[in-house]
């Protein structure tokens, strides 16, 4: 199945400012980028990139921080949720080069297995939709000629409005790991703890590690 | 199978008092209970709540805004570790009623559905883990008689050690809804999005809802 990645190429995670300074969140999204491609390789989907800009155009800044991308990249810079749903229009046209069906699955979702992605792409559903935490939508199967997305705000009650107003079968599948995107400082204890891959990789090799205390566990980074 | 749901009856959900009171976080917290026993039974377990104090002890408090909780209760006033461990050794003595093998499910997890636990029970392995989020251990099934838990600090590592170390096999499941427990009152937005029982129920009658901005989902509270 064709799986398309959404990826903004500048000034990604800002909410992880207060840990890490603009060039490092550029680094930090690409690991977490080529996780999720790897992944997505490895449960048997075809990864699309749908970058805001040329993926190549920032890695002038610090060539040797970000890792290579080599998945195909298609380019739109309009806002995420209307460049989303270009590409489940067109999937739906004969001339396209990707689906039907068409999955998206977000970028900064480092825990992804190759194991959960399979399960998301088997699932059957003409609307299969994987919850992020606060009412986010992680990742998507779209079966279904009329859905659309929404990602403002608590979009998984709208995608579920959505799939309802157009008749399609729902199915919303249970997976911690297609759950847990990174957003917030706190997100990178999952990455820590759980994650296997470049991000977690990296977070190690910027001296990002886990400050277990009795009752909770948090990060901490040693710049030394 | 034989399901211990431990539970503190004594000051609740601690963290939760900036936005709930200590008669609440007792009423809050045996609705969730309530929800997990229930799917705990209805995904074929027979759940025992092991408790700290008699769970009608403190009913006297505010009888009509607890539910009934009709599971069999052991009472055991020790810390969680050493109950659940004490719990554990018994289930492989013959004298005991319970177990092997014997799941230990937290009480705080009102998204647990009856699919997540069947789940949970029927994965084979000596050892299999369902994470929680920052490092816990949400629930555990244990099919071996050296196994023991350690629930303070970034407990799935050390459960992960502790399995090694016994050459247990070890199966770690993948469950959004296994992985969401409540502690913080960020944790609530899940429960609103996500949830559809009594414990759902409890915030909405006690005023919660969810305040959608276009990038943050929050929960708010109409004391009115």
């Amino acid at each position: 199945m064709d799986v398309i990645v959404p990826f903004a190429t500048r000034n990604p995670k800002t909410r992880l400012s207060d840990v890490l300074d603009r060039r490092e969140r550029n680094a930090f999204a690409r690991a977490m980028l080529a996780d999720v491609l790897e992944a997505i390789d490895a449960a048997g989907g075809t990864p699309h990139v749908l970058a805001t800009r040329p993926l190549d155009r920032d890695l002038d800044i610090d060539r040797g921080s970000f890792p290579p991308i080599d998945a195909e990249t298609i380019v739109d810079d309009r806002d995420l949720t209307t460049a989303v749903n270009a590409t489940l229009a067109a999937s739906f046209e004969e001339s396209t080069a990707f689906g039907p069906p068409l999955a998206v699955v977000m970028s900064d979702l480092p825990l992804a297995t190759p194991t959960s992605l399979r399960t998301l792409l088997e699932t059957k559903g003409e609307v299969v939709l994987a919850p992020g935490r606060a009412g986010g939508t992680n990742a998507i199967v779209v079966r279904h000629p009329s859905f659309r997305v929404d990602y403002h705000g608590a979009s998984i009650r709208d995608h579920r409005r959505a799939a309802r107003s157009i008749d399609a079968d729902l199915v919303e599948i249970d997976s911690r790991q297609l759950a847990s995107d990174v957003d917030d400082p706190d997100d990178l204890v999952e990455v820590l703890v759980h994650g296997d891959g470049r991000s977690r990789d990296w977070l190690v090799d910027a001296g990002f590690e886990l400050a277990v205390d009795d009752g909770s566990v948090e990060v901490v980074r040693n710049d030394g």
